[in-house]
């Protein structure tokens, strides 16, 4: 049983992590919001995930536990308040992110409470090992929206970044795997249509 | 049964919402994030108010349904897009809020799929009525969350606004609803040491 004075630490540990993750909020990504201007950070772009799951569960190839799906994606970057952000198309920076998540993971998890720091730990490995039906549509959600994104900014990173076909199709390998209509849609209306305003070099199909 | 036609306008109408609510991330607070320096966004609160849920729900009065209190949590000012925040503080912003607000709703929620539409709308009628346990944890949340930030950001906005007890306590009316635990923790941790270190003005001790 836990006894008063144990609780009110518990409780104390919890809000200074809530004051934590507030920094989550600093991360900056590499894709831009909607206005094209402003470059969106993780608090963001895991509500706007969050937000997906809700709305988009209905699209994944196997039934979920929408809750799981929800949870995952809320905490799925929480560990960048520590590592910062991969980009995700920075192939040098990708062969270290395991490495610094993981000792991000450990540092930042450890400050919760033991019970609830492994039921969050739980949900972050869950995501990083992406063999759950509720992990791979959260994979799929969270290449889905910047894929929105960068449509809905008049595809200004992938322009900035000549950005090629191949890059976002390594990105999203797996992306079928979680919701293949999902993909489908992102291909037709998204990926294409970037190709389509010359904002994507297509040096895949011969066009380039 | 749904055909393969009405299932892509389906997708479609749900995409549109998604891109539609990114709005969100330009919505503007008036807390200072815990840097001190940079105003909050309303994605930003939805997030970190669903991460609270995710981490503080034993600290509730009632037993809850902690995915309906996280699903609350970020929908709760989706019809801001449209309505726009309507500060705390702001006596006369407050009157015409809810009329704003009841409008802004019919005009986001009946965009999306009849169905989803009705559950979405549903969960933010259910906070707004704040009658269930769930309501109220999610308003005692609501208002928890700003007094974090005013702490954690040195009470810069109170300082600013020369904010009175008086109005933070008749924000809080009923924030000890939903969570006594919470509410106490505040009023000891947040708000009397902005009063203590010359913040907040206390309208209400004799001490003014």
């Amino acid at each position: 049983m836990t006894s008063n004075n144990d609780r009110q630490d518990e409780l104390q540990q919890i809000v200074d992590f809530c004051r934590l993750i507030d920094k989550e909020k600093f991360v900056q990504r590499r894709t831009y919001l909607s206005d094209g201007e402003r470059l969106e950070n993780d608090a963001e772009h895991a509500w706007h995930m969050a937000m997906m799951a809700l709305l988009l569960s209905d699209y994944s190839n196997e039934k979920v536990d929408q809750f799981r799906v929800v949870s995952i994606l809320l905490i799925h970057d929480l560990v960048e308040v520590y590592a910062g952000d991969t980009f995700a198309y920075d192939v040098e920076g990708m062969k270290t992110q395991r490495e610094r998540e993981l000792a991000a993971a450990d540092r930042l998890f450890s400050q919760l409470p033991e019970n609830l720091g492994q039921k969050i730990r739980s949900l972050w490995d869950e995501f990083e090992e992406w063999e759950t039906p509720e992990a791979k549509f959260a994979h799929a959600l969270d290449n889905f929206q910047p894929l929105l994104l960068q449509n809905a900014s008049g595809g200004r990173a992938w322009r900035e970044g000549e950005r090629k076909l191949s890059e976002v199709l390594r990105r999203n390998a797996k992306s079928a795997e979680g919701s293949q209509e999902l993909w489908e849609y992102a291909r037709q209306n998204f990926i294409q249509a970037e190709i389509d305003r010359g904002n994507l070099i297509d040096d895949v199909n011969g066009k380039e």
